[in-house]
């Protein structure tokens, strides 16, 4: 109970002053977000040792040497984090923004204008460069927020959130725009996630798991990307040599990532002739490739022929799965139709890729993928803000509404209609 | 669990249905909306002898006649129906529209382009004409449509989906990519809006209860319009008579409709000026007066002088009131910060005017008001698709994500990325 009362509390005056944020100018913003990027480098040392308090919590609760790295802050990661601060603080301010701008017959103009969003929650884990991140990309879109982070860096979150409180409070910033909750019981996500009326978004960040169960309780909108499984369909029209670049690359250039290829379709034409060498180079760059039946027995020809090593048959499980890791699920397909089927069945809406040098198939497949992000003839790993040229990004939508793909600082606001008029009524 | 399966099936297939409705050419999907209009003319009588069934019940059932009215189905409103569909062929078609395109360094060239949702679930009350309007604006916008209408309507309701079917099979639709719900069991609203990853958007149109439950218990994203609870502020630096004239419009022009005025703020200078005669001519024109403390002092200082009638003190119940009839709460304030205030704490989101020829005011009441439309000098009742000249309206949205205001084709899809390579890949 009283944990509720906080919280609501602090969401109360978050949005008292998300409805002040439309007012700031975006000099005032900018100049916020470089003085936040000072302060920073300025407290390196001293946020290094708070980070060491939670690294030694890690250390004592046995955690995965995965997350003990995005754990930790070094001079470079502040450095790094400083840098995005002022990346950010470079970039369009979109809130005022005309989207459309109309007459009416009746004299009215009305005008169609970007806002902010209002006051944002960010639910996220392990990583505390999140922290600064979110702070800068919410406020310079005039959002207010309440970040939630996990258990594991409170400690470095706090020592951030502090660092960046003194420039929050130096350029006058209403009370309560930017907040870090304290409290890191599992009971403050359930309350934040009730506050439908005080919190307009909702931005989980993080594992499945944790997107899964945010989005699952919230009574408010949510954005969020479960995961990323991407295809890559070889078409009978490739250019084979493009393909094999494209395919390598987009699984094993950072296979951790979301927008790292996990399934490889092939046309079975092609299928004999691309798939042996193709199979060979990734497993050289210690790929483990799971196959349909008849990659299972391509492969096994060419094994013979070639002493790769043979492949394991891909379950159900396989089709479904996000590996995150140097892992390959390999179908070899009929057509294009197939392709597709397969990808909107199986897929996660993130990014998916055909290789042709047919422009009408491209087309078609262009059409038919549901997915947020479709290639042609290119890696899938392209999907991220800054190789779209946004400049930033908050994260990644799966969902359909309101935000897809990469998000930015245009996906952090909304629009009003203002309308003027000299007295116009209805008749 | 029988309920269940059924409704999924149906899901199932639209979803497999709207798979391909982004391939439809905008001359097929035209031709498909002027078939179904000239159908509904042609079966006018069986479409009136069904809705008499369903007026026998309501009958029987004593409901209440502005609910008997909104069931009846006449030669006219058929008309209007048909001449509805007609209009939205004749509107430019959203999907395949290019919203950006832009070309990277590495040569990727990026295009986000609209597209359908996908799969949308609409679930309304009495009004039969939603039926074709609905079906028309999704199928327009390339999106799969599932309807749920309510009980009282289900005979008028099934046969003008039947009418419009034959027009979906004329022109080759796949199969399921409409749909009518025969089950008018509360528990067929319940497990659809548990089909998520089948249904991308749920859109309730009806009454303030269906629409509260509608979103309490969906899992799939929701747009909604609660309720307009209007405001007009009427600035001491106003143009009275433009005042007079606007306030009078927006209260008794329509008063039964979400963009009719439900509260009036004035400030207090003019307040003495002002309000006695704009009571006077609101109150012959039948409208019932709620005021503050001083809108009631004013008013019986006026009343004695006037034989105005005396009016009603304001309880708290009245600023949190879509009335939706001939009453009017009335507030004195001596500010624009306090018209804000109260506007942001009680108003709806929806419309709401500042009636002054201060253009600093006005650009500071339009920044501060967090509503989906804000007016200067002009009705709130302007706030409708068509009025906006966007020739259609599916819906009004008081939510901030996606979609806000008035809601026509372009609201019903969302895009997606298509980038064009020749083998780029990340390095």
């Amino acid at each position: 109970m009283d944990i509720k009362r906080e919280i609501t509390k602090i969401a109360e005056q978050a949005k008292e002053a998300s409805r002040l944020l439309p007012l700031l100018p975006s000099k005032t913003k900018n100049k916020l977000l470089i003085s936040m990027a000072q302060e920073l480098i300025k407290n390196s040392q001293s946020l290094i040792r708070a980070n060491q308090k939670d690294l030694d919590q890690a250390q004592k609760r046995n955690l995965k040497l995965s997350l003990v790295d995005r754990l930790t802050l070094s001079e470079k990661r502040i450095a790094q984090m400083a840098e995005s601060l002022k990346n950010i603080a470079r970039l369009e301010d979109p809130v005022g923004k005309i989207i459309k701008s109309f007459r009416r017959p009746n004299g009215l103009l009305i005008k169609k204008v970007r806002v902010p969003i209002g006051l944002i929650a960010v639910i996220y884990e392990s990583r505390p460069n999140v922290t600064s991140d979110t702070v800068g990309l919410c406020l310079k879109s005039g959002n207010a927020i309440i970040l939630r982070g996990g258990k594991e860096a409170i400690n470095s979150n706090l020592a951030i959130f502090k660092t960046l409180s003194r420039s929050l409070k130096k350029y006058g910033l209403p009370a309560g725009a930017a907040n870090l909750l304290k409290i890191t019981d599992r009971k403050a996500v359930d309350v934040l996630l009730g506050l439908e009326g005080l919190i307009d978004l909702v931005m989980p960040r993080g594992g499945e798991g944790l997107i899964r169960r945010v989005s699952k309780n919230s009574r408010i909108p949510v954005i969020k990307h479960y995961k990323g499984i991407c295809h890559i369909y070889v078409d009978n029209q490739a250019n084979l040599a493009l393909a094999k670049k494209v395919v390598f690359n987009a699984k094993v250039q950072r296979p951790g990532v979301c927008n790292a290829m996990e399934t490889l379709l092939v046309h079975q034409t092609i299928a004999k002739k691309f798939l042996p060498s193709m199979l060979k180079e990734l497993q050289t760059a210690g790929v483990e490739i799971r196959g349909c039946a008849k990659t299972v027995k391509i492969a096994s020809v060419a094994s013979a022929a070639s002493a790769a090593s043979a492949i394991k048959k891909a379950k159900e499980f396989d089709w479904q799965t996000e590996y995150l890791d140097l892992i390959l699920s390999v179908k070899v397909l009929s057509n294009l139709e197939e392709a597709v089927e397969h990808i909107n069945h199986y897929g996660s809406g993130h990014s998916e890729a055909i290789i042709t040098e047919n422009r009408t198939k491209a087309k078609r497949f262009l059409k038919l993928v549901d997915s947020a992000c479709v290639y042609v003839n290119a890696s899938t790993r392209f999907t991220d803000g800054y190789e779209f040229g946004l400049g930033a990004e908050i994260g990644i939508s799966t969902d359909k509404l309101h935000a897809r793909g990469p998000m930015a600082l245009e996906e952090l606001t909304t629009y009003k209609y203002e309308i003027f008029g000299q007295g116009q009524i209805r008749t």
